[in-house]
């Protein structure tokens, strides 16, 4: 088990992502405003890790308040959730996740439930809310196991793995389940550009497991899809629209239409909580703009000249046209995803 | 003007483009194998500059020996030949250059031309063809200027420009033509995983020309594409078959499968050399693999966990169905390509 975040008694423990693959090394984040920085700095990354982790830090927030009335702690919620909420724009389940125990709390509170109670409870969902978010990439991995092939190749983006969760993956899970079922299949990780999540967090997660794994560049797609070297591609996803429009990490756009170009299926993996029903269509998602200096340093060396522009867009937003499935806890959703996405949003 | 390379009494000097944009030292070589260790280590690079220094190994290699009888110079010609041609398998234009060196020495050693006269004749030719590639690069950027929009955002991918041939560059010389001729121009840079060309080098040169240039991630693409920002791609070549199939960096075959289904112009501008009317289509062009580390490692520091496979293509092939045109010193090709180039190639 890869120990991605853990709520431990003296804090929320993270596995400090920006050293992986060299060192595996552990920051504590012992209130709210460090989860925040952990998120922000990326120390956890992925949408469904950042949205459990915006649930323990909600949680961690309150349970730390020296507050003693409601309307104090109120006030006091309100500030950690903004807080948590300001780290990064683009996954909806970071919302999700703090909305979720703050509604909790909400109910709590309005019904002038003692504070320690409130603590304990919104202590106990943020956990509650890591089991299930293993659960659900187990289930998601299980759906969607049988959409790979027997045997062949795998192009993933990103990392949409154990580290980008609580646990077992999204994307990764399905691949995970799959291997487990017996299909032998080998897989290319994009190397990610500028932060290197394929590189550094697919392959080493990949390599515990013993799942053959080659990085390659992100411009090497098109190569390798020629050469009939890639059965499937399977990304996870920060944010879904209501259309199926689907934010992911920044080159995931482009995979997507070479699938397309070359017949090959481009599969989503994603839990439920990363769809939002209430964004109409991907034009609608905030993509955020990271520091440039991802891009222009590499281990702290510069390699671009000096006053040269940059473009750092974290994520891109795929259209549905080019999405052959999105895979979820709760089954598989195909084109119209309008129509799919409604169905199961309906059912709830 | 950029001195990428050049003749000198003491040796062919190089810009040492491994160490830009930091800082601008140069390579001396005074033999034919320090020559073939700056083309392979690519010191320089690009198949116009390694076409020239090509010819100016040979000629430096000739007028070293110390043979006294042609029979003897010819063993030392056909070695000096081998080893040159040894350092990159893909460009074409290294052959070339190399070839028609040959071919001179050749002729002149058939006819019993003194050894004095034969070293001078062969520096004198690689020195012409020096003058040549620029003039080259001139005319197909004057030829090419006006397909690019008087105003707008150009992509490039890799360096075709001034630091991968003598001077002017084939893709940046169409875009320094247009600029010359005053379309507003926006380039951006593909960084050009893993050697960092568009970062490093495309960058350096054209903000040394003053022309605006933002560097992008290769897999920014179809993100910048998507949003309009984009209004041509330029590229240059490796090598172009006689159906037009085209090889060049790594990463260039994506980059025309994106503009293809964006509806953007897709050109490649290529000296005449470039295309080699002997290979019939792009999967009989071989391609060169180049070192692991190239991926695994930047600044000296591993990226990827061990034991992880690696893929590094150094060129790819883009079908000639997604190029618009090719603009040569010759004329402007377009589709179909097998007769637009052969009827240029019969008018020679």
């Amino acid at each position: 088990m890869i120990p991605t975040l853990e709520w431990t008694p003296a804090g929320v423990s993270f596995l400090d992502q920006t050293q992986l693959p060299h060192e595996e090394t552990y920051v504590l984040a012992t209130d709210y405003k460090e989860v925040a920085t952990v998120i922000r700095d990326m120390i956890t990354r992925g949408a469904m890790a950042i949205g459990v982790s915006g649930a323990m830090g909600v949680a961690i927030g309150i349970q730390n308040s020296t507050a003693t009335t409601i309307p104090e702690l109120n006030a006091e919620v309100a500030e950690i959730c903004d807080h948590l909420a300001a780290t990064r724009p683009t996954a909806v389940n970071l919302f999700w996740g703090i909305d979720r125990v703050r509604a909790l709390y909400d109910k709590l509170a309005a019904a002038n439930t003692p504070i320690p109670e409130i603590k304990k409870a919104v202590v106990a969902l943020s956990q509650e809310m890591y089991d299930e978010d293993i659960a659900n990439c187990k289930q998601l991995g299980a759906n969607g196991a049988d959409l790979l092939p027997q045997e062949g190749t795998i192009l993933t983006h990103c990392n949409a793995g154990a580290l980008a969760a609580c646990g077992y993956g999204s994307a990764l899970g399905v691949i995970r389940a799959a291997v487990e079922q017996g299909h032998k299949l080998n897989v290319i990780a994009d190397e990610t550009r500028p932060y290197l999540q394929g590189a550094r967090l697919t392959a080493w997660e990949l390599m515990k497991d013993n799942i053959p794994t080659t990085v390659s560049c992100d411009n090497m797609a098109a190569y390798l899809m020629g050469k009939g070297r890639i059965q499937a591609c399977i990304v996870g996803a920060d944010r879904i629209a209501a259309n199926g429009d689907t934010a992911n990490k920044i080159g995931t756009y482009g995979v997507a239409i070479l699938a397309k170009e070359f017949g090959i299926p481009f599969y989503v993996a994603a839990p439920w909580a990363t769809i939002d029903i209430n964004t109409a269509h991907g034009g609608l998602i905030p993509i955020e703009q990271r520091n440039p200096r991802e891009v222009t340093h590499s281990n702290g060396i510069q390699m671009t000249p000096d006053g040269v522009g940059i473009e750092n867009p974290a994520f891109d937003v795929t259209p549905a046209k080019y999405i052959t499935a999105i895979i979820t806890e709760r089954g598989i959703l195909r084109a119209p995803f309008t129509e799919s996405i409604a169905a199961i949003a309906s059912a709830t």
